[in-house]
């Protein structure tokens, strides 16, 4: 069986991604779940047990180890139907949508990280926070009228909704404004079950990691924890 | 016939993968070279008319577009032989080693950025640079060993070859230290006929770019220029 090294799920929005792939696909995989231990360096030495970047997610398949979220899409969909869209054109532009995600979005990354269980309000938004949410609603507008829907890429969850997943874990930490049929979108994949279970565990998750809070509260003004543990 | 938008050949890394990708692996393409215009605003709207990302590469097939480069690889693979090593084990760890260079090796990107016709030698690389540089020896090492070389991947020139070829060049720039396997696979890369085409067409370019000259300043002491335009 695969399994399937992530890092704490409140923070780790890489972890997530090909997580949700697997469950909203019916995959089966052990989950293993490796939390930070506070600090970047710490966290190199501690991952790279399992991991060669020493960064989550990797999975493991027998003897090979797939050590980045995209590569991993690629193993999965070489093995099972339905990793990215049958449509070639669907396909073509899922797989641009999604390594657009994996190498760019840096603002919204850096400024609005993944914290699935904190609320804050977003003061200030710089003009790379502006510009990177004016693309994002441009690609998901794109891709919901080109492809017909409820998905990105089309009627089935695929790899392309998995590398967005975590954006409406931000959106809802963040408030962030987006037009009407992208804020449908992002609540599409808050209901998904295998988002809804993700969430509730990170709730429930006692681990506070420093450097990922200290982030946080650097993007606004703080309103609300609603994690119960801790 | 595909068409391939990229940016000036001495400083554009990114559309020097698909480029030398498509040369050495042999398929025809022609090259739509748009140059950098002063500034990364500039650049956007600039790049906007062919690019939904601002970006370059940026492959056009008929009517469909594919703008990533990793995008662009996996278009080709289903299209071409050889893009990825046939080897299912060969071609899951070269997927794995572009992706970890489409998000990675922020510091050797960002402080040795791409400027293929200058000299500079780095006084004092930073921790994360030297970090950067250990990985990439390690990396380059293992693909090496596990599969024969003589390219990252095995024997013959694929994908993610095409993803480290930037890095040959930055090596010459920078007069940066590997071990000796990897500086032997470095050279092996410049004496490609693809890359000494793309080597002789970036020294006669005659655009300097503000923003790329400064980066390439910052970096060190500059020792030589042997671009012959300009």
């Amino acid at each position: 069986m695969y399994e399937l090294y992530i890092a704490n799920k409140n923070y780790s929005s890489w972890s997530l991604r090909p997580w949700v792939l697997l469950r909203e696909r019916g995959i089966a995989f052990a989950e293993k779940l490796v939390p930070f231990d506070g600090g970047a360096g710490a966290n190199w030495t501690t991952f790279r047990a399992f991991s060669p970047t020493g960064k989550v997610p990797c999975l493991r398949d027998g003897d090979t180890v797939v050590w980045d979220s995209l590569a991993i899409a690629e193993y999965l969909a070489e093995r099972h139907a339905g990793v990215w869209p049958h449509d070639p054109q669907a396909r073509a532009w899922a797989r641009c949508a999604s390594a657009e995600m994996h190498s760019g979005f840096a603002a919204l990354r850096s400024t609005c990280t993944m914290n699935c269980g904190v609320r804050v309000r977003v003061d200030a938004p710089s003009d790379a926070l502006r510009k990177d949410l004016a693309r994002l609603d441009e690609l998901w507008n794109e891709g919901l009228a080109r492809f017909g829907g409820p998905f990105l890429a089309g009627a089935e969850f695929s790899t392309v909704d998995a590398f967005f997943a975590p954006v409406a874990f931000r959106i809802q930490s963040y408030g962030l404004q987006l037009g009407t049929a992208s804020m449908a979108y992002a609540q599409r994949l808050l209901d998904l079950p295998a988002m809804r279970e993700w969430y509730e565990a990170a709730l429930v998750e006692s681990w506070r990691d420093p450097e990922h809070e200290d982030e946080v509260r650097r993007a606004g003004t703080w309103l609300q924890d609603l994690r119960t543990a801790g």
